[in-house]
């Protein structure tokens, strides 16, 4: 978990981040939301057709992002879901998903995102989970976070302790992960308050404006944990795996409101 | 299912029917947002204080509904959820739901709704959902449906025909109903490619424009139902109980996206 100091860059350099991060979430908006619900009227033809909105708009705003890398950051590395790896030279890799929660997407509800990372090794230090239908973008790095949206910007700051039996956690499938992973989330489930579902990457913005506790997922890949773990960090909340350990490369994760609910959350699943 | 002709209605009255559903909307919409994530940086505190947003916001929003009755529909009956029933002498009643989805409100998901139907015991002539939260606003009756939001102003027409294991199924809970009822829906959704969770009143909104097709519930009050149902059968969808009957006044409840389905999925869920 980095913030400003521990990477080590100034304050002009991280407003050029936060700068040319946003610029990838204006080029990705504009570029993904002619296929969203693009397939109302004449969709069974376009589906005949071999038509496949989530892949091309996928696609479109990934290159979309891409360009603007190569005109403003061109001497840092790219890692996205759609064309993978580019190797560059700063030491920073962006790490882009042009559609997180594709099948949301694909049915037309307002709870996907377009998630943006940039980091090292180490992990990100900025992030955003931007809703573009919505027009609402939750940015969060160097010890601030923040969403623009329809009630204008406010400050994030995930919700102070509660008891788990007080607690809101949200997951996107009831299915989540192998049969010990959905063991252990049902288990961990069975002690709070509400479970909810089919909130995609919209999860963990709740977590981060404070309205839900816990995030709990299995199975993810770098690029769906880092933009959300940035925003967030910046909100608050700690994202680990569920043993407690970094998760910026995916895999099992927990996204937790504050240290309380988190080691209460890990005391479940840290059996798995 | 009563169109214009049917409704006996000529196209004034209908507009004027339109206006005031709009205008309630409106209020509705003024009356509830302050309370959305209202509980954000100071909610502990508030919640100690007792402050439910949920019920506040529901309060509000259905008093504000009922004085624009008061004022241009005072002929008219009233039944909402907060506020009971007020005996009209019109024909008509007013079915109002100020905050559907009152777990995802509490969450601070977007996709809760305010509910809106004028009808008579036949059922509803004019239904809205209204999502204050994105602006978007599913309106329906009369012969014709559309959606106003981030978008514009668009029609709603739900989708064409396609098989069941090609369908997307929606409904709010994984544990739908009794015991009874939960089996049934999931021995439908096992039929179907893709199964969606959380979305609440903004499922059947979905079937209205042509993104999902099918909605599955049980346990619903006359409230929950009018207004998603008046904007589905406006969109050429159907809805009825799970036996094909008339669903107005709750209970189990399928909206499907066009007779084929609707049919296919009856043939599962009319055993339960």
């Amino acid at each position: 978990m980095l913030f400003a100091d521990e990477a080590g860059m100034d304050t002009q350099s991280q407003q050029d981040l936060i700068a040319v991060a946003e610029a990838l979430a204006d080029a990705a908006r504009e570029a993904v939301l002619p296929y969203f619900r693009a397939d109302g009227l004449d969709a069974d033809n376009k589906l005949d057709a071999g038509f496949d909105p989530v892949t091309e708009g996928d696609r479109a705003a990934e290159r979309a992002m891409r360009a603007v890398l190569a005109e403003r950051r061109p001497q840092d590395s790219i890692l996205g879901e759609e064309y993978g790896r580019h190797e560059g030279t700063s030491g920073l890799t962006w790490v882009l998903d042009p559609i997180d929660g594709t099948r949301g997407f694909l049915s037309g509800t307002p709870t996907w995102g377009v998630l943006i990372a940039v980091g090292d090794e180490h992990g990100p230090h900025l992030g955003i989970i931007d809703q573009p239908y919505i027009k609402e973008r939750f940015l969060g790095g160097f010890g601030a976070a923040w969403v623009d949206g329809p009630m204008g910007r406010r400050a994030l700051k995930a919700r102070a302790p509660r008891p788990l039996s007080q607690a809101t956690i949200l997951t996107t499938f009831p299915e989540v992960g192998d049969d010990v992973e959905r063991t252990a989330f049902h288990s961990l489930a069975a002690q709070t308050r509400l479970t909810r579902y089919g909130m995609d990457c919209y999860a963990y913005a709740l977590v981060a404006a404070g309205q839900v506790d816990l995030v709990v997922e299995a199975g993810l890949q770098a690029y769906d944990i880092q933009g959300p773990m940035a925003v967030v960090q910046a909100a608050g909340g700690i994202v680990t795996d569920w043993q407690g350990g970094p998760a910026h490369q995916g895999g099992r994760v927990i996204a937790a409101a504050n240290a309380e609910i988190h080691a209460a959350a890990l005391a479940t699943l840290s059996k798995a």
